[in-house]
């Protein structure tokens, strides 16, 4: 029986031209499945016909736009997810969830391979890879720019003479992997870290240097998950989307920066993320006031070890999951209100109320119905010193 | 012999009324303190003579400007000292460097016992006297507003019964600490947590909203130390003065935030630190570059234990050396230069340079030259799933 | 109406005479509560009639014993919990179990206030203050030894001018705590830690240096929880007890160290425990058979977090309840056979098995039948070591 | 010109044969290095022969005994290093010591390939090429036994073709590894886990169940390096090579463990490690008493982190660099005597001396002569539980 080989397709020219190549080269069947999460740009159903088109056996389109928000997206959240503090891990929280769909579609279409489009020195292999070792070992893997020194030039030509229809012609200087939780770039002249980025490298965000009014924005949480804008209730999806547009519009979320990627290399990388950066930052400040100093403290390294793990390709894992039970725990009083304003490429947390806030009036005000007793300051403050003193009193007499 | 107490003396109502309290209460010498920390205001004569006035029998004003900016806030870039992520140190890094200079002229004028003027809920006291405990455990240590009950409403009853030379009749509405590293705000309306900060709480920081031409600045480091701006070699003092001016007409390093204090309480803190906050930014992005990503994932948690360690009064402690010795170590190669935009109340890095980069273009770029054997990439996805790919096995054989 | 007292009833000479010395100085009426936790000695019965007999309005005798065992001890099971790597809490673990408890004879009998014998330079007090804190904050506390400045030689004296039925001659050296989780004692003469312990400090151990025969056992676990002995299913409470008896036999589980106390000084312990070391020894081998590397290293930091807290009287605490949602999910597979050797003091694991093992015989054999694909290590090791080798070339670039 | 290869070479049969395997397949002249860490077994000189014998162009023993306790095994003492809570990392402690003498033999000899006799399953390989990669990146690596797909039996079968002064009747059942620090052995039988060591697998430790009188030492410890036993002052060899000795004579040291491989599975692993685990033992009961509490808890997660970093090949890693920093900086006071007794397989402290002790008797005791201030208690009891207590009390309001 001829073997048949589960694509994730994007659309583009490379996996466009991995059908008739991985048909020819493995002699197989290919089925080709995009994943929508939120990606925006061409309609899913040329994409579907595109693969057909260029001899895909099946072509499927899902749509994982919800699936995305609230099991992807709104973990980052509640786990503050920024990789290095800073990048809020778009792609590494997508590619889990389209391992997910592939494995069902091999499932489904009897695929014993599943093939991607990734290269060797990216992050992105590993997340499909370890991906499907975990959720279905028995698929073989094959990704054809890394394991057949498939390259562009070479697609190129196969495009042109099996007559594929894909424009070659225009060819985008940027290299883009965008969804629902933001838009990263990579391009040549970055790749000088000194230079700067250009405008026209955005799409999710307008710049933020140019006058407008700002805009102010109620953001509601519910156990740590943000479930409605300015008082409507929104589904996971539409809060996303909305804020996307709306801090998009202020230049919130753009990214710039050297990071350290898996495969021991540290590479430069342009990201815009309106919505991720204004929720994760909402939703910090609700944590100010609702999570136990302890708590807080300690999670600092539960959600950095959240970030890594994900980033590093192992959504899939037990430690993944340990890290989820912790946080799950937090959030259960991670409800109330965030006021914000978006404005200049900022997005500022200006008010905040919580039926469970910790913030206790009483106990912080300096005016009158302070119901703080100072007095027991002294003893703590004797007891807290008490073992670097004791240090210091040693060093002291050691000399 | 009569008792002499050295007190921390700021100029203001509290501390200038606490030398005859103290006298009176105590039979007590005063000798009045004035540490000069780049706080700006008032003329630190002025002061001096204030306390002589007040009936102090010494009153020193001493200029720790470059000392608190090489040793002290230096240190907090170095290691990103951002509490909660956000709040850069500015009180809590310049107590224990009051102290030094309490605790030395305590020794120069016989005194026996130290006076401050922390209330008993704040975070200051402990830093005051867990840092005396530790450098001159002989001391004393008096707090007239806790330990005394002592009120703003009897200050300006003894200040008018005594005629001393304090306008008690302006009343500002702000509780405020300032010096070279930023400015804390406290205000009654603040203690409602969902009312926004109001334009005129800040002095360091020009409105962000407003519109004006983006400033472009080269900050250099040497081993984690900024060492110039734009080529020009500066002190450490001279660094922060200058950032806070350049990054303060752009409104860069307002904050707005609920803090967990050590005493227990959440509490609202208003800060501007535009020096600060430019610095930290830039200084995090060089390690990014320079700084390997094992160093980088556990510094992380170095970083953050360093911070919580200085807000919560234990400077002067083993692990504050310990963390220290940790860092120095990462900084060696921290080393470069870092251009940044300043606009719109953000510093943003534009560009970075390094000898020391761990950058490699050659490993990095997806351009000719790539020198990046992307065949090694199978076996290493492979062994680095290995373990999450038998758990994944396991849990579905147990089912 | 008179104020009705709660007292942590021990049925030692303090707690006894604290009766009448707190009806007499509080004006109340003193309801008292032993809390039976497996501390054997005398009858809880015998305990229970000289409350009444020193005067208590009430006495009540609370067998909290399988509730202890099962939701105290185990856990702390699951938590490898050995405080400084091998304190096992038995105290720390007792006293929130007792606050509970006190909490609801107060409840039950409308006491306002709660008693309890602890010094203040103990952990004791905190765990039973802010335990009561958390769960009854209107409760207050008195500790008459601390807060009243009580001491051995004054109840000696009130006992005997009250004639209450306490044997006052008998002064054993030792202070002791007891508890199905094992046994601390102190004593003057290891106050002098140079002194090593005596022989009959010890009763739950006989001496490890005494010949005799070993002893093989099979413990079972259910999802981190031992729940067999020898094939034999047992209650969690019989688990222990058995262990105290056979490991206790061989002399397993004796401790001598100093210890960091949370008031801030070192102190000298010994301790006993042999059902609790010989459970955590195999529990933690089993979970290296169970248990994935990434989990297994990041729960090392969780299980000492977990110590910390419990030795530092946080059981009530938010963050308890995440690291042990953390730990819940972690414990899922840690189900399996131990077999240990007590003997001479030692518990030494000398075999697993588990249906939920991650050992894998065919990958880790050096035999025919191995599945390892050795190739793949190549890569993987280039990878794996690619930011020190690019860190290492830049050092020697720099010099 | 000639290749030639530096191989690390032990003296068994699979380094043996390498010699002429290596110089046929590669046409390379093969230069035998032979590192002494302390393993004992077979004269240096006769190995040195037999490479010489097997065609090697050159052979080399080197004595690195002290080199390797001072510079290996000590600050593995420093930092408490038992990989897992157990393995005191003798094979990972020496690979990086064997590199850098391989490299320092490939830059004297000309050497432009290192080969080793690792297999693709194991840590060694990584531990080799990671630290070649380091210290030498322009050498090639290659490892028979994985590359090549070399095998015992294939090494036997070239040995009697070659006529190599080698016997390869005697097929010892064991994978051995041993050195100063400790040894590691491997077997068929081992690699079912529920099978116990046999007694025989043991020979540097008698068998802790046979009765024999105690043995009691007194280790002296500078600034966390031990340099006396019993009064006498020894070279950091002496200390371990005497401690192998004592300790091993009452059984100290046995270790039975599944462990997780860096590559990603479990393996079943016997050591005895007397000297190392005696000394380890003395060292934290050192710290114990010398070594502040915060340091203490922090130094866990580096103590760890150190163990981690170690085990898995990245001694020459500038995360190790810095973690020693930390870690010499918290070992200035960690001076002192330590008395233990070595019988039964237990190393058991029962004493403790120090000038730099932080146990303060006066604080400590319940005698007279206490300066503790009990009355600071309850401030600090009550501040401590503030925020859980305010955590409690909104749970309680939210239900």
């Amino acid at each position: 029986m001829t073997e048949r080989v589960v694509l994730a397709f994007s659309g583009g020219l490379d996996t466009s031209v991995a059908i008739p190549y991985l048909a020819d080269r493995m002699g197989a069947e290919v089925i080709a499945v995009a994943v929508d999460l939120g990606q925006g740009g061409e309609d899913m159903n040329a994409i579907r016909r595109r693969a057909l088109d260029c001899g895909a056996v099946e072509a499927e389109v899902i749509d994982a736009k919800d699936e995305f928000a609230a099991g992807y997206c709104l973990p980052a959240v509640r786990a503050n997810a920024l990789y290095m503090d800073r990048y809020p891990l778009l792609s590494a929280l997508s590619r889990p969830l389209i391992v997910k769909h592939l494995v069902a579609a091999a499932q489904r279409h009897g695929g014993t391979v599943v093939a991607h489009g990734c290269t060797g020195k990216g992050n992105d292999q590993v997340r499909f890879e370890v991906g499907i070792g975990a959720l279905a070992p028995h698929l073989k893997v094959v990704a054809p720019a890394r394991d057949f020194a498939w390259t562009r030039d070479k697609a190129i030509a196969l495009a042109e003479e099996k007559g594929l229809p894909i424009d070659v012609s225009h060819k985008s200087p940027y290299s883009i992997d965008q969804n629902l939780w933001g838009r990263a770039v990579e391009t040549g002249f970055l790749e000088d870290i000194w230079n700067a980025p250009v405008e026209d490298l955005y799409t999710y965000t307008a710049n933020p240097a140019e006058p407008r009014d700002p805009d102010e924005i109620v953001l509601t949480f519910d156990a740590g998950v943000p479930v409605a804008i300015d008082g409507e209730t929104l589904t996971p999806y539409q809060v996303i989307a909305e804020l996307n547009r709306r801090a998009g519009a202020q230049g919130v979320g753009r990214l710039d920066m050297v990071e350290d990627r898996l495969v021991g290399i540290k590479s430069r990388e342009v990201y815009e993320a309106p919505g991720a950066i204004a929720l994760i930052t909402a939703h910090q400040e609700l944590e100010a006031v609702t999570v136990e100093r302890d708590v807080a403290r300690f999670k600092k390294s539960v959600d950095q070890r959240w970030a890594e793990l994900v980033y590093d390709g192992l959504w899939f894992s037990p430690l993944k999951d340990a890290l989820d039970a912790f946080v799950a725990q937090t959030q259960r009083h991670v409800t109330g209100d965030v006021r914000m304003t978006l404005h200049g490429g900022r997005a500022v947390v200006t008010g905040r109320r919580s039926e469970a806030s910790l913030y206790d009036f009483n106990l912080a005000t300096y005016d009158t119905g302070d119901t703080f007793d100072q007095s027991q300051a002294v003893g703590f403050v004797r007891l807290w010193g008490l073992p670097s003193r004791i240090a210091a009193a040693r060093d002291g007499r050691l000399g």
